[in-house]
């Protein structure tokens, strides 16, 4: 594994829910906090609509800019979940029935009132997948090439994420680490500058916020090499102290 | 205003904290909503980083793809705020100080510190700009042709909607309906289908959901058309009662 490379992911979220404003979305953060862990970032997402043009250029265009390509939504049984079909297309190859997603969907409903039509599309696949277990509801995921097909459902698509833990390779994990302070994020624009030029291959954020009546901001410093994070974090700190505003290790 | 015309935009997201999973976006919903009542309806997102090219090359494709476009994220006071430079390169067009914004954040700042270069970078906007009002922070949001640049942090950016309300051109707007159903979808996914194939110009979403101990579901009717949004829910919840599933109108 070569700890140099950066690898990167991409999302297309695949919802009109999430486009109506129906449902607000909550797969982007726990698959991008899921990828850092795996030494993975996420560089790109896009949500587009239940249509298989859409779906299908979305995801010949991230799949070839990324290491990892992943989905949410649309695999469900219904009318609507067409994710399947449009990445099939995508990827010129023909739907098949994945004979050990049709044995475990057959198993899971015997006891839930049995098979049909529509819980049978749940089998289908592009041609040459593999399946992603999911412990939560039966349908499993699906994994072709360097696509990785998850529900749209959260807690379904965390479920697939635990059993694809330690798969994907990965480079060295984005460490990062905050730090707070009672301050208008403006007030210390040109430090926050003047320390991150001077600390080669980190980054610092500023994200201000308004919390019991008062302005502050956290700062998170990012880096992939340890040493450098604490010593930006430090500058960073005592960068702060010096302009009289008490830093708070951990953030606020 | 021509009513038959479909009116769409799209959203770009701008930030490493979303990317990261530090931070949970909340704006995709908030801004879908609010074009739902504009008639506009929100046909695509995309995520990009902190990140010059990747927001010029996000802003290029959309803004020319879509009615409208808007940006979140990126106009603060510090050094990784560049959404503005970016979208001016994107349009070829210089970076210059707008007078009423410089104003503005003057007069804001003069109780809180006084102005300082990173509070004036603020007024900084694409040449020919005009200027979207924040009554919540001082610092302005920014149109330019058909792009509109919003703050990240979602109560500003909601302050910066209610100030655009009813300025943009729209069409029908995109009605709803919602119809629970204590049943897993997976049972009643033919019904769904027949249902939308059987009412042109309404679409069904199926939005499964476990709670309780129980699985059920919402279907989500659509439709510009208010009697044929009518006609489809009525279809469909003569159609759950048929098979014995009790509708419940509103959703569950």
């Amino acid at each position: 594994m070569d700890k140099k490379r950066i690898y990167t992911a991409a999302i297309v979220i695949i919802g009109d829910e999430i486009l109506s404003g129906r449902t607000q979305d909550k797969n982007i953060s726990q698959i991008a906090l899921w990828l850092n862990i795996q030494g993975i970032r996420l560089q790109e997402v896009r949500v587009v609509a239940d249509d298989m043009d859409a779906i299908a250029q979305a995801v010949n265009t991230l799949r070839a800019a990324h290491d990892y390509l992943f989905t949410t939504g649309g695999i469900g049984p219904t009318h609507d979940d067409i994710t399947v079909d449009a990445i099939a297309a995508a990827l010129g190859v023909e739907v098949v029935i994945h004979p050990e997603a049709s044995a475990v969907l057959h198993k899971y409903y015997e006891s839930r009132g049995g098979i049909n039509p529509g819980r049978l599309r749940m089998a289908r696949v592009p041609d040459g997948a593999e399946l992603i277990p999911n412990k939560m509801s039966g349908a499993p995921g699906i994994r072709i090439g360097n696509i990785y097909i998850m529900a749209g459902v959260p807690h379904i698509t965390a479920g697939m994420l635990d059993a694809l833990t330690g798969t994907l390779e990965g480079g060295d994990p984005l460490l990062s680490h905050q730090v707070g302070c009672w301050v208008a994020e403006s007030e210390v624009a040109a430090l926050l500058s003047d320390v991150e030029k001077a600390h080669e291959g980190c980054q610092i954020g500023s994200y201000p916020f308004f919390r019991e009546g008062r302005v502050g901001a956290n700062f998170v410093i990012r880096s992939v090499d340890p040493v450098k994070l604490n010593q930006c974090s430090e500058a960073l700190k005592s960068g702060l102290e010096g302009l009289s505003y008490p830093a708070i290790d951990g953030g606020i």
